[in-house]
């Protein structure tokens, strides 16, 4: 059998599996979500044994000592990873939802009389391709799965022997309550190639989601021929208006800067209205710089704060993962709409203002998944949002925009009651 | 200018016009369609003068009397076409509506009390690529223009001298209540790569509409780096179930097959449960033989009539689009789904049966954006459903599935509203 021959058996497989999975009962599969989670538990010293091969491997091969971390499996977290699982069987199923049940006149101009259903129905096959983190495995799985999708997954190589582990134990323990053979399968090659064979498989694979770096969901856009919702990054801004509560602003900056700086809805920019950019601006540069954070800024800003480093072009498109932050002054919230409407990545944007006006400007004119009126933007989360879970964040705008939960899982169908009507 | 560029700079006026079409009320969008239908009627001459040369250079190109009739515009076509507007005019406007809203709790595990609001906004730039009637030229840009999305139009060469005067007509009539320049454009060339260069404005079209034949879409999918919706083609089936009430049956596969073979929603396919076939498939083959339907068949189907041809593998999957059927016998309701999750183009599909057992096993299992029980699938359509108009009808899953009216044309963002909350 070939690469491609390999894949193309996947992905039959998921869709037969997919046929039997969309008629499972919310009971069955929340029985075999907690089946999952005890057998994760039973086979505990397993996957540690599997996770710490692939990190002495990873030890070998330099890899940062974040990036060791994040693929480090501990008993706790493989008992947080299981206790995942059990909140995904609690959520309620989106399956099977009425979105709406309407009945067409009997009369008038089209006098049919049908009755119409939109119902929730699961998407099919899903393709999840991944970074480090083995605990994605588990979370993507249980969460297509609760969704009746079924799913292949492709990690990254430096987790293969964890990840695998943990889908080995996921199948043990769900067929033991009726998980579908083939209902969550894993890609464990290490070739690039099968990335491009998996989001080929159009018709078998309905969706592919890529979660990682730009470089990987560049390379699954320019290879796909499936449907992806993705986020290529998160250039977030904040923007501080004249009528903003000046601590209220730097408490908001700090925490949206600082207090997870690695994740795509920290900020990445900081606008200021310039008619307070010259008492605001010194404050919040000592804040920063306190914490840390490298402050670089355009002309005007460097006017007020001397030690404020020059910008390039490109810093305006940066995504920094890091504690560097961009300052810029803007004469008025449309200018600061603007701004962000060309240069962020239309995934979190927030206005720091009391006028009404200013508000409405920013929430109705910026064009991003989320936009936040006096908040911080670290706040664009499945759960934040009372989602209960997550399986990514979509600044797509067809589908999913924003956080994606079960929901975002599924699509509909339409099933039509008639009495033997006929189109006339 | 290259076309390359021509196209490019197309995109990003639609771009900066899709802003400014984002801000317009809904009263005012309906009064700049009434103006748009106002001069449409007053153009109406000189758009049946530029309809004209299209008919002649047809004529001259040996179009078909089929082609030529939908290529034509009279009059009462015209006005026809300016109802349309007013019709949609007329429609609730999706912009803005509030999906969902609520408030985040303020204690427990993650206490933000956050005012959260789901928002339906516009997509923002959309290409429409079609082939020969010219209405479509009226009824997408205007179905485009409710939802304050920026439209981009490609039609088919036919047609272009009509379709231009069209556009100019809705541009100038609109123009007069406010319309924004550029909200609605029209690629004049006939050149193909104009298609490509369009599917490819990445971050300036946000979705792509084809509509036309098999072709047409192909080519689209091929080069496209823009979301598509689309549906190849229309493989729709009808199962008769053995409980079926014959009489009933007989009407539904006459109208679904008759009515209006050439479009989309008409039946290619009738499956008939073997315990009935004996007494239902002469009938059956009487009833169609009388209005002129060749009809093709499994050897099942052959040993109870003789006259039937026999069916190739290409027989299942085709979309004849005219008067030819293809007949299976088969074993059982199960039998019919899996039949038709293999080979349906997952458009619209029907039970008759008057079992709820059946007709359970079919509406849950068949995999297709329409399922109809004892109605005929001619009814998939967006004024039918209710929806009042209609861009087109998906086969796809995501986002839009089946007929697509105007809240299909709408995504959502999230706008959140805090007082200076932070993330612990």
């Amino acid at each position: 059998m070939t690469l491609h021959d390999d894949i193309v058996a996947m992905g039959q497989r998921a869709l037969a599996a997919s046929r039997q999975l969309a008629l499972l009962s919310a009971r069955r599969k929340n029985g075999i979500l907690q089946s999952m989670a005890d057998q994760l538990i039973s086979d505990s010293p397993r996957i540690q044994q599997e996770n710490a091969a692939n990190m002495e491997a990873g030890r070998q091969a330099g890899l940062s000592s974040a990036l060791l971390d994040r693929l480090q499996l501990t008993s706790a977290r493989i008992e947080a990873m299981a206790q995942g699982l059990r909140e995904v069987a609690a959520l309620p199923d989106p399956v099977g939802r009425v979105i709406r049940r309407w009945t067409r006149p009997s009369g008038g101009v089209r006098p049919s009389g049908l009755q119409i259903v939109k119902r929730r129905v699961p998407i099919g096959v899903i393709g999840i391709i991944y970074e480090s983190r083995p605990n994605v495995t588990a979370d993507a799985a249980a969460l297509c799965f609760k969704t009746s999708n079924a799913v292949i997954l492709r990690g990254g190589k430096e987790a293969t022997r964890s990840n695998s582990a943990i889908v080995q134990a996921m199948t043990t323990g769900g067929a033991r309550k009726g998980l579908p053979a083939d209902a969550i399968q894993f890609i464990q090659t290490h070739d690039h190639e099968a990335i491009r064979e998996l989001v080929q498989l159009e018709g078998l694979v309905d969706l592919v989601i890529p979660r990682g770096g730009e470089a990987l969901i560049r390379a699954v856009m320019e290879q796909t021929k499936v449907p992806v919702i993705k986020h290529y990054k998160g250039v977030c801004h904040v923007f501080v208006d004249e009528s903003a509560d000046p601590d209220m602003a730097l408490a908001i900056i700090e925490n949206a800067k600082c207090q997870r700086p690695g994740v795509c809805n920290a900020i990445e920019k900081v606008l200021i209205h310039e008619a307070i950019a010259g008492s605001f601006l010194p404050r919040m540069v000592e804040r920063l710089q306190a914490r840390g954070v490298e402050l670089r800024g355009d002309e005007a800003a460097r006017r007020i704060v001397a030690t404020i480093k020059a910008t390039t072009e490109e810093d305006w498109t940066a995504e920094y993962l890091g504690l560097i932050l961009t300052i810029g002054i803007v004469p008025s919230a449309k200018a600061a709409v603007e701004h962000i409407n060309r240069y962020s990545s239309h995934h979190s944007d927030a206005i720091i203002a009391a006028s009404a006006t200013a508000q409405k400007i920013f929430t109705d004119e910026v064009d991003s998944a989320c936009v936040y009126v006096n908040a911080s933007t670290r706040f664009t989360d499945g759960r934040e949002f009372g989602m209960g879970a997550e399986i990514g964040i979509s600044t797509d705008k067809l589908h999913a925009r924003g956080p994606m939960g079960l929901e975002e899982l599924t699509t509909y169908k339409y099933v039509i009651h008639g009495t033997g009507q006929v189109r006339k």
